[in-house]
């Protein structure tokens, strides 16, 4: 018997793989009495031993993986699980206290933790780090769980996740993992948009993936209805690799649009280009037929590291973009970091709600040493291709003009120093916030360009967390109060000569394509593997049609009434 | 020499008083040996003691004011404090292992505590319960740091505190507490909301009050300039008991306008009504010459209590402040709870980002027995007075409607009961979400009155925390998008024949009332202290003015552009 979960289909696709929990095990212990200490003593010594071995294998794999210096780190976790020092008095408390194993050892090493960490020393304190990595190991063997290390993993997977952060998708392997489901999460939420940017097949929000599926169950993962089956029958097994093979063949179908141009069947023509997290996400945006770079996410390029990316490195990275697509448009947004993607190495304060705090343009306004490293990065690539900027976040006529001279005076400076710089480059802003969409007439007049990120103008528009799944009905991407803004800025951008795009997941959703259509939209960015599927249904579309079903739909009162309207004209 | 904080003036007038601390102090401990094992239990046994005494003292005070059941927990500590059960262990455990008495008893302690929780035992909880507070009591004075209790205040004094929570501020005790100054927050921040209403000087935002005053030194708290001043000289003093005694002709001369209506230069009649949280808030009302309560915020009647307040405590309370105003309106708002309001009974569950969570009109459609409680004991309360209806955090029609049809449905139930309910009671929405002022135009048809909702509405507009420090900079009441939005809201209400008013902070702002009586906004809700001031305002405000000022601001870009133009018109 199989058992079925139902959640969000968050990325096309269906895969079929064994389970394998990426989930913290809870590591708490209390104090307790034993029998015989010496029993006890046998059993932490047994599970420094394992913890020792296991070890040693992650060194040589990360060195043979990732390098010498990679590896270093593990060196000093060996060395501290073999260090008598530590391991000496957790097996005198035992003896003498006569009380179990995780305590003593989780006593112990606290105490030697606090002593390092207030040394006012950076060894002694990187010590202590390594003293809690290790404590957290030999503890996960005493309690006799898991510690998940997705590094390590070496056959093909399914991942199984409450959630996942940006940082646990950067580290996932994508030869072996071939397909996710959490228990959170839903359409826009970052792992997600990271599946759908991957090409691997994920359903999330099933609220009990982790409790229901257990390591190495058999899973399938259908990202195209939103099941999860776990254990299934050999029958279910067959029929899902028939699906697989049809989804295969609907994929080659769309394939054969990858060289066309986008262009409605009343011969209108829109730009329908992808969204991108690193330069390797090209080769989807390639093979997908991508018509430009809508939005490439540059934060990834801090992400997973313990400090900032240098000037040349982010260098690098936007001219392997810039030279990938030729002279196709790339627009690269300006870091956006803080709400719910966080860098270690800037301590950023914890916030009451991230998604209104110091994040994105406002943060780089404020630390502006990082936004200036990423623009002057930015400039000296510009030469290599077509490139745009883009400032998210923004809120106020004042933060775009603060950031636009900041950009001018950083071209200024290595034009002076004699750094080759493009002549012109466009500069637009991402609106994502309500008090922008409203003013988008004043801004006109000074960007080159719009990009409208629905994601969180949706969010914010309906005051309502998308990761919040209690209050998830509110997500509405049709509600009419989200149209009429983003008709707002469509009207606002060609008023004044310019263009509007959308960078948020309507751009690549069936259902808002034909009103978007209908407003005007310049140009679609969306997932990668979106691009064939919206290129096919714009070709069918009249763009004169859909102009009078946007105009009609502005004027209904709720979010379902929309939908039905759309699905009746459009079938 | 005195010191000078500045911070934000957030209820007028000045204080003078004695500092008193509302701070919880830090009471972790860590594990040290002592060289005299007999000197460290001595210390002990005093803590013991003096907690003992101090026990007493609250005991027979709480007696005293609050009866003898509210007494009874005290009775409960003071069994707790003489246990030799509990004691003895603790004693014996500084002896034997030669360790500080905080460490003993914090270990100790917390052993008994998860034993009797672990209990499946209501009694054996309410014990765990009880150690726990006497524990804090004893280490309290163990590291001779003050446990706040400002129910035993009893002379004059300034509050101290990193920030007020509302619980916080429904305990102090308005005969005692003259003023008070907070590290963080800022004019729309719940404290500052409570100071106004309590009618008593503050000053938030200071950033470093707390650390920067001590128990029991002397303080004036400015309301009027935002300044605090520790330990003034006597010059100082004498200055500011001028300027305390000039405020108050200044208040004298206002009181003048107590018994007029609010009427332009040019004869446009406007309401004045006041934002009120209890019944006994209808005193200040009354004083300040209010002509109706545009917000009567229910949530206090929930809060600083274990249990839900029933329908008849309920009805009582809407029945007393009906019966206080007699003709005059009274909006009341349905249950708000939720975001940085919560109840401990409710049992809510944490949240990412409260302010886009789970809260008000989200819970209520969610947990209608609370709802429909509240709804049955404003219906039977109508028949008393000017009743109107409004739900807070409308973010779609579909909530309104679905609100709307259960308060029908309650009305119908007690009628079917026999019970009276008034024949018409007037139904509206806060509009305080970006999308429903978008979509005022569609809401108009269906209620009876907007009540806009500043505070959250320029947070949502702005998507920017207005509790977060930050950023404070994007609390922009004077964003055009933000009047853009009001305007939005007052004519749609309008061309239906409906009346808008507003019941945030900017509804009492002298920036702000010029703009808003020119674009037509019906009924200004504030704070009771603000009416006065505000109505001798309006009293020299040509309308047919305001509006041409109004109409050239909408076209203005930015929040300082509106400012100055306001400043220049209205002199």
């Amino acid at each position: 018997m199989s058992t079925l979960l139902n959640g969000i289909a968050a990325s096309n696709g269906i895969a079929i793989a064994k389970a394998y929990r990426l989930i913290e095990p809870d590591l708490t212990v209390s104090k307790q009495t034993v029998e015989s200490a010496e029993a006890e003593v046998s059993r932490f010594n047994k599970a420094v031993e394992t913890s020792k071995s296991e070890l040693q294998t992650i060194r040589d794999k990360a060195e043979k993986d990732l390098g010498a210096d990679k590896a270093a780190i593990f060196d000093a976790h060996l060395l501290v699980v073999s260090d008598p020092e530590l391991l000496g008095p957790i097996e005198d408390k035992i003896q003498s206290e006569g009380i179990n194993a995780e305590f003593a050892l989780k006593d112990t090493a606290d105490m030697f933790v606090s002593m390092f960490e207030q040394m006012d020393n950076e060894y002694m304190r990187e010590r202590a780090a390594d003293i809690r990595d290790v404590t957290k190991r030999i503890l996960s063997h005493l309690l006799g769980v898991q510690i998940p290390n997705p590094s390590m993993i070496q056959e093909e997977v399914v991942i199984i996740a409450e959630d996942l952060t940006p940082s646990d998708t950067a580290q996932l392997n994508r030869q072996y993992v071939k397909g996710f489901t959490t228990d959170i999460g839903g359409r826009t939420s970052h792992s997600a948009i990271m599946a759908r940017s991957m090409e691997i097949p994920a359903v999330v929000g099933t609220k009990e993936a982790t409790s229901a599926i257990e390591n190495g169950d058999l899973v399938i993962v259908d990202g195209i209805k939103g099941e999860v089956h776990i254990n299934p029958t050999p029958e279910l097994v067959e029929k899902y690799k028939q699906e697989a093979a049809a989804y295969e063949q609907q994929k080659a179908e769309w394939a054969k649009l990858i060289n066309e141009k986008t262009v409605s069947a009343d011969g209108q023509h829109v730009e329908l280009a992808a969204n991108i997290g690193t330069p390797k996400d090209l080769e989807g945006v390639v093979n997908n037929g991508g018509e430009g770079v809508g939005l490439y996410r540059t934060e990834f390029l801090y992400m997973g590291r313990d400090q900032m990316p240098s000037e040349d490195e982010q260098y690098e990275a936007y001219k392997a973009v810039l030279e990938g697509m030729g002279t196709k448009p790339v627009v690269v947004r300006t870091l956006d970091i803080g709400g719910d993607k966080e860098l270690p190495y800037l301590n950023l304060p914890k916030e009451m709600n991230p998604f209104l705090g110091y994040r994105a343009i406002r943060l780089c306004l404020d630390q502006q040493d990082i936004f200036r490293t990423q623009l002057r990065a930015l400039l000296r690539a510009s030469v290599y291709g077509n490139l745009k900027i883009m400032f998210p976040m923004i809120a106020t006529l004042g933060e775009f003009r603060q950031a636009k001279a900041i950009l001018e005076e950083e071209k200024q400076k290595l034009m002076a120093e004699g750094t080759k710089v493009a002549d012109r480059i466009e500069t637009g802003i991402m609106v994502e916030i309500p008090s922008t969409a409203v003013m988008a007439d004043t801004f006109a007049k000074e960007v080159d360009f719009f990009s409208i990120g629905t994601n969180d103008l949706i969010q914010y528009t309906m005051a309502a967390d998308r990761m919040n799944e209690r209050i998830s009905y509110l997500y509405q991407p049709y509600n009419p109060a989200i149209l009429r803004l983003v008709k707002m800025v469509i009207d606002a951008a060609h008023k004044e000569g310019k263009w509007a795009g959308m960078c948020g997941e309507m751009a690549g959703d069936e259902t808002a394509i034909p009103i978007l259509l209908g407003l005007g939209l310049d140009e679609f960015s969306m997932s990668a593997t979106s691009i064939l599927k919206a290129r096919s249904l714009i070709n069918k579309l009249s763009k004169a049609e859909m102009e009078k079903l946007a105009e009609s739909v502005l004027q209904l009162d709720t979010n379902e009434a929309v939908m039905e309207a759309v699905g009746k004209a459009v079938k």
